[in-house]
């Protein structure tokens, strides 16, 4: 049975794509006793207009946070200012959703730099690794205050990270996906979060935190293009009612928008 | 049916542990037409006199070359040096064994930042994605020289790289393996190099080349610790009868010492 996701929630990436739709779903759908935590690069600049059209839209409902993932002291200051507002609470969910995909199209290997391998990394998992590892006092906090309402000790509501991944993240499928995209930094950057997102799982399953990968699917965002068959509010719904339903059984996997787990 | 390896064959982090005994089984093993070129970060230092050593017992048979994978420029120089020395026959096997694993024993987790993450991925996955590039025109050259013997179009003797990987690379293993040693920076760097080995593969195919990841066993290396079961050259002896034996269907693969698959 899934329950609505409330609580703090902090959100990485969110002036535009899926990271914006998952502030407005988010402050849509989640009660009183909710709290978003948007966090990009530049809130004060012409790039996070919408965002900051949301946080006029859902007045006391989104804290706008400036955090560049890809700068260690940046994650302090950020994580720093959260813990201020969450207090005793602390944060119940952690969505690690920022990401890049270099070099730009076709994106061939034989294009690819090592910068582009160095860059993705840097972002699409040491940026991950350091915010979970820094937020992993205030999840700690949350897990000892709530408990999980369906029997099961993890769950979202409670305490939980959610990486977002991608199906080109699978080295299994990797034949099958290579020839329609070859993009070797995003993907193998995004298959070592995919490990980050196992080991998390077992190193904070102590905590009661649970720890998963999500597939937005293909999104027509400026990373999936005009093509995609999703549009950003199917993925997000979809995601959104994936991570309401998560509990022990689904820590360390990657699950898609809809909830099918998809292999490594 | 295994056919021994010859031709020429450049292995990256040579002075020590599985690097120095692969150089050393393949000059015994290969014939007179084969090469070795051996790489290391300070081939005159003193941390390569058993390197050296190698080269005066094989007297014709094994090459210095100074090569620091984590360093582009060094790349492109090793590469010129190796690609002036082989001349049209190109090359018929790249090893990549160069590696690292930070940050030092118990290698928790919690006690891992983030230049652990990076310096882990720029050695174990920018270097071998840096030196395969690289080396493509020298792979591609001996793959149109040469065929397979045994009926495949794809093996080692023709053309082939080798990503040398880790049982801790497996995320489908890590439940089973995180508690025996946590190693983040390793294990996500390495699974990042298995997407990368199963990019290659798919990329390089319609050249004739063969891309496979190997897992050495647990070895008494300064990697491994003392109470690691195998020796080098146990493992070693096996890894070169599993190259000896790879075909097609192997190319994309992640498999162990003694031939078996493992599970991405």
């Amino acid at each position: 049975m899934s329950v609505e996701l409330d609580g703090n929630i902090l959100v990485t990436g969110t002036n535009r794509g899926i990271g914006l739709d998952l502030v407005k779903m988010l402050a849509e759908r989640t009660g009183q006793r909710s709290h978003i935590y948007a966090c990009c690069r530049e809130p004060e600049g012409s790039r996070a207009e919408a965002l900051k059209e949301l946080v006029t839209q859902y007045p006391g409902k989104i804290t706008l946070i400036k955090l560049d993932v890809s700068n260690e002291d940046s994650v302090v200051s950020a994580v720093q200012v959260v813990s201020a507002h969450v207090g005793a609470a602390g944060l119940n969910l952690l969505i690690n959703n920022a990401a890049v995909n270099m070099p730009e199209r076709p994106a061939l290997m034989s294009a690819t730099g090592k910068q582009d391998m160095m860059l993705s990394y840097e972002i699409n998992v040491a940026g991950p690794f350091l915010i979970s590892k820094m937020c992993l006092p205030l999840l700690q906090k949350a897990a000892e205050i709530r408990s999980s309402d369906d029997g099961d000790n993890m769950s979202c509501r409670r305490s939980a990270i959610i990486n977002i991944s991608t199906l080109f993240s699978s080295i299994e499928k990797c034949p099958e996906t290579f020839p329609m995209a070859q993009m070797v930094p995003y993907r193998t950057s995004k298959a070592a979060l995919n490990m980050l997102t196992c080991c998390q799982a077992e190193d904070f399953k102590t905590h009661n935190i649970l720890v998963a990968g999500l597939h937005p699917g293909w999104v027509r965002t400026d990373m999936g293009g005009e093509i995609a068959p999703l549009s950003t509010e199917e993925s997000v719904r979809g995601m959104l009612n994936v991570m309401s339903s998560l509990s022990n059984k689904d820590s360390g996997f990657l699950l898609d928008w809809e909830g099918n787990r998809i292999p490594w």
